[in-house]
């Protein structure tokens, strides 16, 4: 799912995300919710009527924003107090709220409210989180009115294999239509994300879509899926292009770099995008190096269409059963951006992202 | 013709100009000379190709920009000798290389060499301008090698209506295939462009284009082609709109503002572009109080079809013979923005604007 926090997948058209072949989108509803205001979407008709896209819709619930955006107030079982990122001022957040938004808001799937707790929190404190996680789930499956809404819970526990299976079983038992991964790709060794993933993902009902939230990159769709998973979320491939970072089969390529400037072929030969059928890579450096903002469309639509295709393709290789070698063929050839640059990167301001930590992804 | 200096009409591509219904925009000699380079664009099999755009385009020489942009180091009847406003580098320019630059970016349209006064310069300055110009003319014309560019001359000669009638007198004579009239839009009062226009457009020779250099307003062209303009060229339609100010037939209106926030129906009812057939006015205010890239284009988008609109709208009324009573109910209802507004933000910096002097339009 590409990210789309404030209702915009940042630089793109909702006619562009059709053309890349994206089915479904993120949007957050802690942003929406601070800024246009539920009651504005809700006016529009919704957040698909507001955004005029007619595919599907995931809104996260706010969760991982509060925790991690915004300056936190207080924090007890029956919710949180937390101060806009925006303009300081002060808002209430309960389970209960959390679904009341994502319903007026309107999307076709949305998640359960989490306590998610720092990378840095204590066995204390992680623990008190993955039991009130559960409480809270109870509370927003007990809060749904509307019946045409997938309501998934989400998997905590941080690093602690014991409490992220405990996490998994309580979370299905209580029958929910979709089970989310949550905090991870928080700055963790990737060995241990695959750890969690390998011990929880198995512990899910089985036909439900399980969704790991904030990955990722392409080796770590590859080897979500490996371990299990069906769906995934990033800013990665959106905000590494506002950068200048196009994905190839290869690895990433940074068309700022003078190499690109004599390329009048496209920015990858393997690719069918708009921007790869239209433009030179040459060209494509010029609008970098220029800062032209069409630079910046281009770039997303080339890394989109990369991750709709590379997800295809292991679709594709799962049905004719050749996931295993399909793997192999793709980490012989692709080469990762190494972690530190790319945990770094995760939290780079680049050029579209909002002032400040409202950023498009978090 | 909208502007793209850098060969891109900033934050659209190329479909966006055709959904629009642009037949031709405007590209910078000066600045892709300096960036790309010439050499860069002749490779990729000329500007047309560099850019993925089908349709015509039409080269400013650069003189504009050499005398308003760059830190002048010298000029002479040979030529200037400029520094980049990029990086200081020092550049050569003459009528031979001007023509030669523009051959190679391959233009349908190309501009002679013009020597520029600045607005506030002494009737001796302004009197060597417009010979230099006319000498320089000359010279551009006999430099010209490819037989499938039309090249237009330049009148010149400030606020001065005998000096601007001699020109036009002069490069009338020279049979240029089509004329501009330039070195005007720069501060002065409108009355005195408009005297400029009534005494010089009728000297021109019939059934040539006259062009109508960094005009302008909505209601600068309906008054310029009351005078005999056919073509013009201006970074205010895109450069507004990046400031969110878009056009209504009633006047420009802020969608940033407050009162947008509740709109649900279109930024314009009249207006039947892409913006305004996908989403309301609140949405794209939303977008503009987030800074959400996605905003400069759908205003950019609304403010060239608006423009497109206007033109067309003249045309017809000029073949139906209802010019005379379009043109009154155009200003009954169009209500200008204030000029000394006007012409400040002709000079600010917007969002996607280069840094620095390099800016999209000059």
């Amino acid at each position: 799912m590409p990210v789309g926090s404030q209702a915009t997948v940042k630089s793109l058209s909702p006619d562009d995300l059709r053309e890349i072949g994206c089915d479904i989108i993120l949007c957050n509803a802690y942003h929406l919710y601070l800024r246009p205001g539920v009651e504005t979407v809700q006016r529009a008709g919704g957040l698909h009527r507001f955004m005029s896209w007619d595919r599907a819709i995931l809104t996260d619930s706010g969760g991982f924003q509060v925790f991690s955006l915004a300056p936190l107030r207080k924090i007890n079982d029956e919710g949180v107090v937390f101060r806009s990122h925006i303009d300081g001022s002060e808002h209430h957040l309960t389970p209960e709220k959390a679904i009341g938004n994502q319903e007026e808001l309107g999307a076709d799937i949305i998640m359960a409210l989490d306590d998610v707790p720092s990378g840095t929190a204590d066995s204390a404190r992680v623990t008190e989180a993955v039991q009130r996680t559960h409480r809270w789930a109870e509370r927003c499956l007990a809060a749904q009115r509307r019946s045409d809404q997938l309501l998934f819970a989400i998997v905590q526990g941080g690093g602690d294999l014991v409490l992220r299976k405990l996490s998994a079983r309580t979370l299905a038992a209580m029958d929910f239509p979709g089970y989310a991964v949550g905090g991870l790709s928080v700055g963790e060794p990737k060995e241990l994300m695959y750890s969690v993933l390998e011990e929880t993902v198995p512990l899910l009902p089985a036909g439900r879509p399980r969704y790991l939230m904030g990955v990722g990159s392409p080796e770590d769709l590859v080897e979500g899926v490996w371990r299990g998973v069906d769906m995934f979320d990033c800013v990665l491939p959106t905000r590494v292009a506002r950068n200048g970072a196009v994905y190839t089969l290869q690895g990433r390529r940074n068309v700022r770099r003078a190499e690109f400037k004599v390329q009048d072929g496209p920015l990858d030969p393997d690719c069918d995008c708009y921007t790869c059928r239209t433009f030179s890579a040459s060209y494509v450096h010029h609008l970098f190096r220029c800062e032209e903002l069409l630079a910046y469309r281009l770039a997303t639509i080339h890394n989109l269409s990369f991750v709709q295709r590379l997800m295809k393709r292991i679709r594709d290789a799962i049905v004719l059963g050749t996931f295993e070698s399909f793997r192999d063929d793709f980490h012989r050839l692709y080469k990762p951006t190494d972690e530190t640059v790319r945990l770094a990167q995760k939290r780079t301001r680049t050029v579209g992202s909002s002032r400040g930590a409202g950023d498009d992804a978090l």
